[in-house]
């Protein structure tokens, strides 16, 4: 049997907020990427795959401020210009969709997977490496649109095996049409924003007290922090609010809502029009998707309709991308019982033939089973041990002088006599 | 119809050396990554996913100086320390596997995909972004290892569709038996590889005319540039080899040989003795796959037994990996004819009423289709027109004033009526 080395302790910390996947998590992520992947192909949407490396003056363009200071930048040693990671990856799309695909029909429905990097709160812990996999729908300023990808984030939900969840829809136009009518400056608006956000009631009515404001102003910022809850938040808030932009707003909602309801998710659906989230770059419907039990956001969206045009194509747009490892965390133990964690079979071929075990390796792979070979010169015990730390479901033992093989099942030491001719027959059943 | 937004040309150049992928070339990546991937899983191989980002100091310590000096490297604005992108997987695998699975019993069959970037030669057009996907055996010092590498290669290039292509074997201890041994400076050292590697027998000749060589020494060194070609190579390099390390080397090409032979892959490898490929973390035997007709490398690979004792877990280790946008380019005509480069259905509903479209796109998608909703306003000659060109197969038009709808294929403009109720059934055959 193989010695084992001896390991010396080497400082080999990785930077903070990014992470190395094992295989029991990696084959998670991809397991969560491919079932994404099939529900956004399913409903037409094609794949994109932006460049690893922007020039940090086109990223830019793209981005608010929110995003541009989160954002890894260098000087390319090779050209002497300042380049960047991208902190995101919907601006890269719809750089893409202006630049190089405006030549053929709207819509474009693409989507993408991959990591980004964002500059993030290291005292938080916050992660900084973020495997993102998203669609984004360009063309179409409907409430159809925004609609589809609600619907879709419930169906990409369902597909991981989700069980409850809420899907938390805002809209930009009804907050920001309050507050940009208001005698406010910068920061006592953002004062206001915060402690709605944080639906701190007696704390917005004792700043409001000071602020230059008249009793029907007041009134309705002071129904905003409990505008959340179920759709009945959309009647309560058009009793209060009379400002008109903020009531486009809400009628884009119900429209949204009407859709949703058609495609039979609006039970999945909360309301919070309290909340400014999203990136500088929303407008309209934005969203957010939650495990029930888990804090975090697993995935989140919304409609863009200016990002375009900053790369000279203006068109209307809209959608959403997951956070794998948040969704990955949100579901835990769910995902035990998703598949490609373990290996089917170790074949252990004793004598020093070695052409029948490797036939009957190929054979097996082509029946679809995954098999790898015990090379190690070492007994069948130690081939079992090994089996079953390393999550394989059988051994399988080959030796040259004996017509039969022995399968043994390692999670109770099972065993049972097969011959090749089963296995060359297709009659294998693991 | 949504009419043609205009187009300003704005700068939206990438950094040279990186690369968007549209639909077209995305959807294939994704392919091949998919079918290698279903390779690696097959011969029992798991993922990891490493890091995006490494502190450069530990990332430094698994490259040697020819990937160093490739590397991408910043400060991090947030621990101001050097931190680095990887120029290639295997270093930070070599780690993952050293650092956090030691105390697992070898050997680890791992696997990943990814982006990694290096600095190269503007002026020579080369790709700076790289897509790897890849293999590692960690632990086997046998040539059952080495020639499990090798087996594996034939398979993936064979599972992409690949015609005809041939592995390129070589052996580092070859030629670095033979040239250690010698009493020649770095800088002689570097002249007498460089034109054994270009296979250029006179200016070698005229080259160790100058050298203070004997005859024996002289007359080994002119054979090395005619060594290459099929298996025969490995009796005329025994002839005239008397270095015994590189005579080890020969006989372990000899035991590889033998195993390839009983995986029946053995057709495929030629062999080249003159050539030092590889990275500087390379021992033994390394290999490149060459698609006929294409002629820069789609895989390439070998055995690097000292990379992981520098993260403090000293174990023999072998591996390969793809250059997936080399592999796409080397395939060319022969990816045309894989999938999801289409969508199947373009659903277009008249009428005003939502609710059936959305019913029956949802039941084609559990069907397994591909199906998207014609959102826009606009007459269903418009809507083929679309359907045409952003390749779907089908426009299925529905009107819910109409019992039946009206299939219609896109390649010849056919048109077949058919009802829900077929579709509910199961009963559509696209």
């Amino acid at each position: 049997m193989l010695s084992k080395p001896s390991v010396n302790r080497i400082d080999t910390r990785l930077p903070t907020g990014v992470k190395d996947f094992l295989p029991l998590k990696a084959a998670r992520l991809e397991f969560l990427q491919n079932r994404l992947s099939e529900v956004f192909r399913r409903w037409g949407f094609r794949p994109v795959a932006p460049a690893v490396l922007e020039d940090l003056a086109v990223l830019e363009l793209g981005l608010g401020a929110d995003l541009r200071e989160k954002t890894f930048r260098f000087d390319d040693r090779q050209s002497g210009r300042l380049v960047a990671f991208p902190p995101d990856m919907t601006p890269q799309v719809a750089r893409i969709a202006a630049t190089r695909m405006h030549d053929m029909p709207l819509p474009f429905r693409l989507c993408y997977r991959g990591r980004v990097l964002r500059h993030a709160e290291q005292r938080l812990g916050k992660e900084r490496q973020i495997h993102q996999a998203g669609v984004e729908l360009i063309g179409l300023e409907s409430a159809e649109a925004d609609a589809e990808m609600i619907a879709m984030s419930v169906e990409c939900l369902q597909a991981v095996g989700a069980g409850e969840f809420t899907i938390d829809i805002g809209q930009i136009d009804f907050l920001r049409g309050i507050l940009t009518n208001l005698p406010l400056n910068d920061q006592q608006s953002v004062n206001v924003r915060t402690l709605i956000a944080s639906k701190d009631s007696s704390g917005l009515q004792r700043l409001l007290e000071t602020l230059p404001l008249n009793d029907g102003q007041r009134e309705e910022l002071l129904a905003l922090p409990r505008l959340f809850g179920g759709q009945e938040v959309l009647e309560r808030a058009a009793q209060t609010v009379r400002n008109p932009t903020a009531q486009r707003a809400l009628d884009n909602l119900h429209q949204v809502l009407d859709v949703l309801k058609a495609y039979n998710v609006e039970r999945y659906v909360t309301i919070d029009l309290g909340e400014l989230r999203g990136f500088d770059y929303h407008t309209g419907l934005i969203f957010q998707g939650f495990l029930t039990g888990f804090g975090r956001a697993v995935c989140a969206g919304g409609r863009y309709d200016n990002l375009l045009s900053r790369y000279g194509f203006p068109a209307p747009a809209t959608g959403f991308s997951f956070d794998l490892y948040q969704l990955l965390l949100a579901l835990g133990n769910t995902l035990d019982s998703c598949g490609d964690q373990t290996t089917d079979i170790l074949l252990f071929a004793a004598g020093s033939e070695k052409a029948p075990a490797q036939k009957l390796a190929a054979t097996l792979r082509t029946q679809g089973y995954s098999v790898a070979r015990d090379i190690i010169c070492r007994d069948h015990q130690d081939s079992l041990d090994y089996a079953r730390r390393m999550q394989f479901r059988y051994l399988l033992i080959f030796d040259s002088d004996d017509p039969q093989l022995t399968l043994v099942r390692t999670s109770d030491g099972t065993q049972s006599r097969i011959t090749s001719e089963m296995i060359e027959a297709g009659d294998l059943r693991l």
